[in-house]
This record gives C-alpha cells, sequence and structure tokens, in this order.
C-alpha cells in the first residue's frame, strides 16, 4: 500500500471541560496551565478550559450541551445575548482554535471526556482519518495494561457536532468508568499515559519517521436502546441487568438480559449480536439513551509519513 | 444479660430521594407508590419522596442539604417564603412523619441512600439504639453475600440532623459504588434484600419472637480528612490515591499512600491506624472530605422482644 504524507502537526489543542462535571480534562487542563505548559519537544500546546460556566457548577452544562454545538450551521448562525451560553462559548472556542474548516485551526484537537460506563479507554473519531487511526494503533502497541478501542462515527465534517471536529484532526478520549463530580486516580493516569504517548507519537510523525501501515479494528454505532419507560410519566422502569452492566463491547447475543424492572421482571434482547457501549452512561438517560450498539470493523492503514 | 423490650413497630416509613441523585431509593420508593403498598404483614407502610424538587432535576439539593435540616433548632425555626426550599420541605416531612421526639411519630424510619465511594451496604445509625442494632444483626446472619456494616455516629437526637432522627428509631442505608443520577441492578437488589429482610424482622418481632443477644461490631467517627487542596484557589491538587481508592473499611496505617498529586507525587499516611469510609465520595468535596477514618467498636446487645 502506498504511503500517504501529511503536513506536519505544529500546533495541537488539549481540552478538558467540554462536560463540567467530567473531571479527568478539568484537573489535566489545569495542571498544564498551572505548570504553564505550552510547548512539548516540536509542538506548540494549547490547553483549554471549554466549557468554565459548568465547571464552576460541576454540571454537564449551564443551559445546552456544549459538545453538541459544533456543526457548522450552528457555529456560523448568529448569536445574541439570549442565545445559550454554550452556543456563544462555542463560537468563542472556534475563533480560538479554528475555524473548523479553515487552514488556521488546531492540527490536532484532543478533548478529554469521561462515562459512567465500563469502557476503559476509547478514542471517539469522525469518518475516516488515517493520521488518528495511526495514533489509534499506536497507543494499541504501547499501552500493554489497558484494550485501547476506537468508535468510529459515520458523520460528514459539517455535521459533526462535537468539540475535537474544529480541529484539521481531532478525536475525543473518553475514559470510564468514573462518576459525574469524582476524579478517580487510575482514570487519571491512563489518560496521562495516553496523552504523553500521543505527544512521543507526533514528535516522531514531525521529526520524518514513516509509520508502517496495518490493520486496526474499528466499532461503528448501529443503534440505540432507550430504557423501558412508563408511556405516561416518562419514568424509567427498569435498570440494565447486572448481566449487561460494566460489560460494554462484550457481544450482545439474541436472549441475553438486557433491563430488569424494578418489579423484578428480566428483559431479553431480541436483535442481531451486536456490541454494546456507553452501558448505563448518566448523562443519557436524558437523551434516552440506556445502550449503544455497535458493530466492529477492520481498518486497513496505509504507511503514513510527514510531507517532505 | 437481660432482655429489653420494646412496643410493638407498627408504624414504618421508607424514604427516597433525601439526596435527589441518588437513585436507589428514588426508584424504590417510586416503585411501592405505584404498587400502592402501604400495609406489609402487620406492619403499616408510609413510602416519602424526600426531596421531589431535587429529583425533578437529579441534584444532591436545590438549595441546601435536606439531611443536614432535621436537628430540633432547625426544625422549630420559623420560615418564611425566603427560607431554603429544604428547610420547609424538612418541617413537612417532620409534620407528616414525625414530629420528631414525640409519640406521633413513626416507629421505624429507613432512609435510602447511595455514595460514590466502595462502601458495600451499610447502615447509619444515631447513639446506642438496641432495636436498630438487632436489625444489623439480623442482616448480617441473612445477607451471607455481603458484610453488612454499621457507622454509628454519637450525636444527642436533638442535634442528629438527618431524616432518620425524625423516627422513634431509624437507620439510612448507604449503599453504593453508584454515581450519582445513575441506577445500577447490584445495588438496587442489595438495597431491595435488605428491606425485604427488614420487614421478615418487623414480623417476627411484633410476633412475639425473642432475639437472642450477642455480639456486634460498629464503626464510629474519629475524624475526616480533606484534599490536598491549593491555598488561594481552593481548588484540589491531588486524587485519592489509587491504593486508598475503593478501600473503604479496608485499615489505614502509618505510611500507606492516600493521595497522588496532579505532578504525580504520592502522600502518605501519618496517623494512627484507622479504618477508612466514605473515600472519594462525590458530595463531599464541597464538604472539604476525602474520607472518614474510624475506629471499630464492639457493642455487647442483650436480647430483646415486644412489650407484653
Amino acid at each position: 500500500m502506498e504511503s500517504v504524507s501529511f503536513p506536519p502537526l505544529s500546533r495541537v489543542a488539549v481540552s478538558g471541560g467540554t462536560h463540567g462535571n467530567e473531571m479527568t480534562g478539568v484537573y489535566m487542563v489545569r495542571h498544564l496551565q498551572k505548570e504553564k505548559i505550552d510547548k512539548i519537544g516540536s509542538v506548540s500546546v494549547s490547553t483549554v478550559l471549554s466549557n468554565p460556566r459548568a465547571v464552576e457548577i460541576c454540571r454537564r452544562y449551564v443551559e445546552t450541551d456544549l459538545n453538541r454545538c459544533f456543526t457548522e450551521a450552528l457555529l456560523n448562525s448568529p448569536v445574541t445575548d439570549s442565545s445559550p451560553y454554550e452556543l456563544r462559548r462555542a463560537q468563542e472556542l472556534n475563533a480560538q482554535i479554528g475555524p473548523k474548516g479553515s487552514k488556521e485551526a488546531v492540527d490536532l484537537l484532543i478533548d478529554i471526556h469521561n462515562t459512567t460506563s465500563n469502557m476503559g479507554l476509547c478514542l471517539i473519531l469522525y469518518s475516516i482519518d488515517w493520521l488518528t487511526l495511526h495514533i489509534l494503533k499506536y497507543l494499541q502497541s504501547k499501552m500493554a495494561s489497558v484494550e485501547v478501542r476506537a468508535i468510529q462515527l459515520d458523520i460528514p465534517i459539517a455535521e459533526a457536532y462535537s468539540l475535537e471536529s474544529v480541529g484539521k484532526h481531532g478525536f475525543a478520549i473518553e475514559a470510564g468508568p468514573q462518576p459525574n463530580g469524582v476524579v478517580r486516580a487510575d482514570i487519571h493516569n491512563l489518560v496521562k499515559e495516553a496523552v504523553d504517548h500521543i505527544f512521543s507519537w507526533l514528535q516522531e510523525f514531525n521529526s520524518g519517521s514513516t509509520f508502517e501501515g496495518g490493520e486496526v479494528e474499528a466499532y461503528t454505532l448501529v443503534k440505540s436502546i432507550d430504557y423501558p419507560r412508563n408511556p405516561v410519566t416518562g419514568e424509567i422502569t427498569a435498570a440494565v441487568h447486572s448481566q449487561l452492566q460494566d460489560n460494554d463491547f462484550k457481544l450482545l447475543q439474541r436472549g441475553n438480559p438486557i433491563f430488569m424492572s424494578f418489579s423484578g421482571e428480566t428483559v431479553k434482547y431480541d436483535g442481531e449480536d451486536l456490541y454494546p457501549f456507553f452501558v448505563n452512561e448518566c448523562a443519557y438517560y436524558e437523551k434516552k439513551i440506556a445502550f449503544h450498539l455497535a458493530r466492529k470493523i477492520k481498518l486497513t492503514l496505509p504507511p503514513i509519513k510527514v510531507t517532505d
């Protein structure tokens, strides 16, 4: 396979607090800012606390989910004093580290998130980007103690709604399980190790190393399943079953229990074999998602190197 | 040891949602209400969703922590429209299932809570009450799969600030780990099993069984330890160390790591041997508590039975 080349990645943004109660990114960004880290080797680093007002009150957002505000339509919509805070903040961030889709945008944007689901360490990627997939492959080779997974969302970049879509390249790091509002040392260490490896990769890449091609696996979203709910009040009437809870990325097969109602009945899965993820994520109760289901795909990567 | 007798326990209240984002009690109470459960054997049951406004917005409280409002001083303080919602609600609850300290108060109050700490199933008890300690002993004998622990707070009943102090007898059930805003089936099942056993005990007690005396262990609070903080901003500068995280009730000894700073340094424990609990509880960041430390005590119970 012929190798593909990309310009050097000299400007990188690391962001946290896009959701104000996901604490790993909040503390990591605060620490980088306190230490005044603005350059690592050949790479200039911008550190961004994305939603400071939500961080202040330790909630996911103030008025609307910031991480749904980065579509081209929303970034270019007129804002007034009555626009939601997060829409105004999204446009500020786009001016600061974008604009999305322009040559001024940062070369790579790493946005740090947490989940209450037992997802370990995942990268969430838009469409197919050889460069970010090579970073995934590198992390998989370097982090032996943990399985680094990728969730690949098939959304055109203009419609991509999350912060990382503002960079020329970008991904979210999703790490869990961690309750909202809590920082766990194990999760912090996992994300810190990943970020350190990413900066090592960037040094190697910028200095001219060729990264060999190969295969990587990724999970693509097929559909989402809601909790059983009271049709009148909308209240949930069942919990995720203990046999599904904490079993993100374990194959779900027809007949496996997925819910246990509060009166004790088991609800079984009745569909094709798929991989659950974001199982019982706190923030998805309001989005009417008990878990997502994914198919596993294989991607064959070309070798890559920096443009001569 | 001579046996001690108590009047029958004919009126019991089961409450949840005293903290609006601790979901086990919320769903358990809603389910009992939907099923219109108001009597179990010889016992009349009141089900109480303690802080409905906080439940509605899925936060611990709206204006102030409801579970600190049940001292005699606060319950008897004048309220106006500008009093915090929770103070007004505490007085409503006191009128409904109390008044605290009166003969009209429910005989037993069971208040269901969750923690993000790995505390399993605990009863939190005020002072020494042979009756609730007998319920503890019964749960320990019936629930073989889990260690049921007791935390005994040495606070005179007039100054006791939490809801369960409104009943003639009462305790909080504390169950975790469970993130705020999330319901986990395993934790739900654990609490449901405990509540079912408590009602079996109540039937046996009311029908005249004598419960043999014996020894039980309990943990009594010695002191609380805060996170290391930036002296200027008050922001925490370290996470609970991975070797302490999830190790509630495992003896902490001098030299054991307790914190890991975000720059990577370990902080070690420098005090007498004690038992940590509420380790890295979400709601205690604002109360400046990283964990509590307890001493283990042994209590010798007399036999008890219902008054002839």
